[in-house]
């Protein structure tokens, strides 16, 4: 079914006239059949496919490394589908970005191990963004001892 | 017992029944089944939607910034849909990546402008690497003069 | 100066013990030596170098394809040292990432131009990272007309 | 306008003074100070501290979710310093990426474990591109049979 759509997009799309250098999709304003309101703002709720499991200690010393997995979801793996797949999966200390990993369609589970040192405690969090969906967000409080 | 709680998870894991639409840890091997020929290697023949279209100087000053634009694919926009989509457009001078762009699903189109400098003449190469498949390249040409 | 800096440092790390695996550096705890103030939060106050200049339309029509310039910084450019540049620039509307550039450090300079489309108005926001601190960020209104 | 302010923009940064301590828009081709030929070629040549180290299984079944841990470098893990760090680690199957993670200067160790599957055997190839060269490359040979 979906790869009647695309086969029909895929024609269509031949069929219309593309005067390119900024015009991805014919008429003006066309792009806006693809926005859904999935898309439009990160979500918190949980989801047994789509929040992220973090698994890393409760506590650590300041500057020593220790390993974080993070995998998606929490309770059963995001399949890696060419139409549907974990684009990637972002490690954060509360506003700041430790390590991203971007992953591939088929070839990359959603599942990745980093190594990472921390400066104080606060709240680990994971973002993971599937393809047909904005971020999903967890959060893990770990603390950090001298 | 980070050690162990892992251990306990990875037991519990093994023995959760899985049936995501996609299987992603079902039987062994069940990801091959997503396995296509398009995803086993780099494209360099010329393909009107997914070969990236270079637009740079044909030469410039040792040092000196100029821009570089990208846009996939030579002739015509690729579509920016949820489950069909560039995920990167990475740009090359010989074997050396100097910029790359990851794009969102929908609300991105495929094509950006990146301002480089250059060290000695050679090869820009373009990768963009849609859902469907491994990534399309192109090459232009580019002299360096002091 | 910092070259000598340097210097010392391999000669330190190459003449201390490494049992890799786990422990990039040496004593437990080492890496703590390594951080500074500026690197614990995203940093909103403005600063000429390293705060991003956002050029983009007042209103667009939603699903139509314009482009946005990111630019390090607002007053003037960052430089793009070996020892000091500008990771990668990111672009959000409100809390969902649209697209994200990775710079070299010598290779490119901090600037790029996206093309995106939008669903709703809100405020475009850019992430500049630059390797000494946490990122800086900059935030433009932006309306869309149906 | 939109195009108006753009033109005033590049008018009135062409008539700023420009004294970054780096000078990235200063006198044309003042970034060439930067280039050293260290930047020029990814690096093939082994190399204790930056060649990459890749753990993996010697054979796997098609289509079977397997670890793969990449380690810079091969014998003594690489420092994490704001000036001096990994910026990313990248896993390829032959020709074909399949996973890429960006780490932080200071709080990312240059390690990571990725859950992968494979199509056909070759040469998982490992690239760690530092702050100060162009990548270091490694590859492993590895079978898959059905």
């Amino acid at each position: 079914m979906t790869k009647l759509l695309l086969a029909m997009l895929a024609v269509i799309s031949a069929a219309m006239p593309s005067h390119a250098s900024a015009q991805a999709a014919g008429a003006p304003g066309a792009q806006a059949e693809q926005f859904t309101p999935e898309f439009q703002r990160v979500h918190t709720a949980r989801d047994p496919k789509h929040t992220p499991r973090i698994e890393a200690p409760d506590s650590v010393r300041r500057g020593e490394w220790f390993k974080v997995t993070v995998t998606v979801g929490a309770e059963s793996m995001h399949p890696s589908l060419q139409e549907h797949f974990v684009r990637y999966i972002a490690l954060y200390k509360d506003s700041v970005e430790i390590s991203r990993v971007y992953l591939h369609p088929v070839y990359s589970a959603p599942t990745v191990t980093f190594t990472i040192a921390l400066d104080e405690g606060g709240a680990l969090r994971a973002l993971a963004e599937p393809t047909h969906s904005a971020a999903w967000e967890a959060m893990r409080k770990i603390s950090v001892v001298p």
